[in-house]
């Protein structure tokens, strides 16, 4: 199916410049879109890849060259992408609602237009909102993980909360999100979710987080809006992390994080401090040999001194 | 339902003071509990809400005050909360039995009481105690990671051995336990694994351990009782860690840990260690700078001294 | 079923010392093996255990002294064992195919010889080649984790791509494996991936690659052949890493990683360089200490300095 470029200027909130009837019929990059499709500018290393490309048409970012391309200007061309590309090439509508193979518990509210993949498994009393996707082989609603010590032994706390995950949620394959204790586990509206990530018992994460794969987000631990983390880093319990933090992959955050903060390591200090530290680790022998050598010209100093100083 | 205090207090092992008699139907925090219902003081800094909780009676430790209200005196009462928690609101009784959706090889035994969750999957030959419970998605006895290099390639080590899961142990969500190559891997009685933890062929686990989420055990590795691992920990092969040895969250360990140990950090090392070493990583720079204008000083005064030094 | 030793050293490429009409039944340890099994001498070590083993032959490698013990010289013992126990103890074939509780999706297309164990999970247009395993609960072909900002919201990238997995790789428990937004993630021929695995959209793992459990892979991560990538170790998005590399444990890789290195840390150094600086860690507080009392000497010998040197 093509599209002119005023359809496409009007689905993606920009401006033809050139022929607005032109018509064209996929989506290539700089390099392989032939002629009858359109390409994409997002990298400005890239610009003048734009003069060569075959493309009939490109997507440009406010101020870019055209070179005498028929072009229409957004102001995010990634997203122009993300967009031409599932209007070119998801010609199937994918499948919602909850597909064979995935496992359904009772009393679960699933909101419209939900899709859950086989192998997914959601436990009972969890409420799932609209356009929500749930991976392959992912559990939502299993048990938190609470005991209370009785003498060596471990006496099981039961797990009566609930999950609740909002609209537009993506949660990746093979994640655990455990039900709370009391109370609720939320993962708020717009969220995305990675593989493998680990969010415990009474964890509320706010609208529009990034969780990449492997994280582990101990129990009762509040994310706010936008809070972006890297793979493999750790969250300790009843932390409280501000809107549009950022923590770097692999690390360990101890402590509450305020807000538009920018964290690595373990345990996560600042990014910036992080990256001169780590830097220096490797030279640590080196230090210390350093310090060693410095210790001995000062013994040698102090002795040298003690002959020549005035009694 | 109600239950009398003395009811309760049979149950708990405790004392009433005030009487015996009065029912209560439910349970509730200090802040939250309404007339009729019993609640709790498990942490002393909240000690004086007892005066003002709306509750008919408290559950107290040894020689809290009771500000006139009736109350069970108990040693541990988070450990009395959780069984009247059980009590008054597990009120149909968990699923038992190896629950639709869950796949079971053969030659499988299952103890008494024991509850499988769909999407768990055990393989062949695997042996599960008494009221043991494993939840959504995990997987018990699939094939250990062992090869035989051949040349560049890798030979497959068949791994013919079993996995033993003893009585009262629970195994969280997308958790993943190896049989062994030839002998066993065993599970002791009352270990607790949260979700998404490795365990590696030939382990063998203690009782009464506590494993945090996503935790990789490698091959072999003999954990004593009672040992405490912390979230995103790993451990290399064959180890041998101590009874009630604790490791921290995302630690390393790559030596066997003498019993009651209390490690962290990758590798790990003692945790009060840990601790200052910790706070001094984000301070290496400093450090260096220190060090470099102490070698400047000291060659100052090295060049200062020998034009003053008698020849 | 027996077999003679020379049957057993056609198999295993070796050479018979002794009588090669003997037939033996079954393999054990030097320790535990019986009369009329063969044992083997992997480890030279135990060399001496070779005399006193009360098995009827022994694999032993060339140069290692048999004790007058019937034996058959291979280079490579381990491997040896392998074969020796595939051949005595895998009675039962493995069953192959696609196993009941595995769920497969359209245009998927499988080699011969091929093992799907339950509960594994394949995504749609996932093409997998002969021989390869994969066990319980495995994902393959689920979404990559890609996604365009849209203001504070995030706007799904559709994940158009595939999967190949090519022959004879074995993918563990647990693992997930996502498909290329729009081109191919490729898992190279004999590569072996164990438990609780993350690789990311448009990864491209060479042959003969070791992945151990729960290593976390970022999107477009090509890895050369025979690389090695311990437990827990984490990578970068968009990296290079060379045929053979080693990768720690609990690693970082930040960077790329010419053919043939050993690395370790976060962020990954050479390996030598981290055991050195490793070690010294837990001396930062020692270390600083001694700058602190450095520092006072020389703020003295500058001080006494003054008082002695000539105007």
């Amino acid at each position: 199916m093509s599209h002119t470029l005023q359809e496409l200027a009007d689905l993606l909130g920009g401006v033809v410049h050139g022929d607005a009837s032109l018509a064209v019929s996929g989506l290539g990059s700089l390099d392989d879109a032939s002629e009858g499709q359109i390409t994409f500018l997002a990298n400005p290393k890239y610009a003048e890849k734009v003069s060569v490309t075959k493309a009939s048409a490109v997507v440009l970012p406010p101020g870019a060259q055209r070179y005498g391309k028929h072009a229409i200007e957004v102001k995010n061309p990634y997203l122009a992408f993300a967009k031409l590309l599932t209007l070119f090439y998801v010609r199937v509508p994918e499948p919602q609602g909850v597909m064979a193979g995935a496992l359904v518990g009772k009393d679960v509210s699933l909101g419209d237009g939900v899709t859950v993949f086989p192998g997914a498994v959601i436990g009972n009393n969890v409420r799932i909102g609209n356009r929500t996707i749930i991976h392959r082989n992912s559990v939502v609603g299993s048990d938190g993980f609470g005991y209370a010590p009785d003498g060596e032994e471990w006496y099981k706390i039961p797990q009566i909360g609930i999950v609740v995950i909002e609209d537009d949620v993506e949660i990746g394959a093979g994640v655990t999100i455990d039900r709370a204790a009391l109370d609720v586990t939320v993962i708020g509206k717009g969220t995305k979710i990675d593989n493998l990530v680990q969010i415990a018992h009474n964890c509320r994460l706010g609208e529009n987080c990034m969780i990449v794969a492997q994280v582990g987000i101990a129990g009762s631990v509040k994310l706010g809006k936008h809070v972006t983390v890297g793979g493999q880093a750790g969250f300790a319990g009843h932390l409280s992390i501000g809107d549009n933090a950022m923590v770097g992959g692999q690390s360990g955050v101890m402590g509450d994080v305020p807000a538009g903060s920018l964290l690595s390591g373990t345990p996560a200090i600042p990014h910036r401090d992080y990256l001169r530290a780590s830097t220096l680790y490797g030279k640590l022998p080196e230090m210390r040999k350093t310090l060693q050598s410095l210790e001995k010209r000062i013994v040698q100093l102090e002795a040298q001194l003690k002959t020549i100083e005035p009694e």
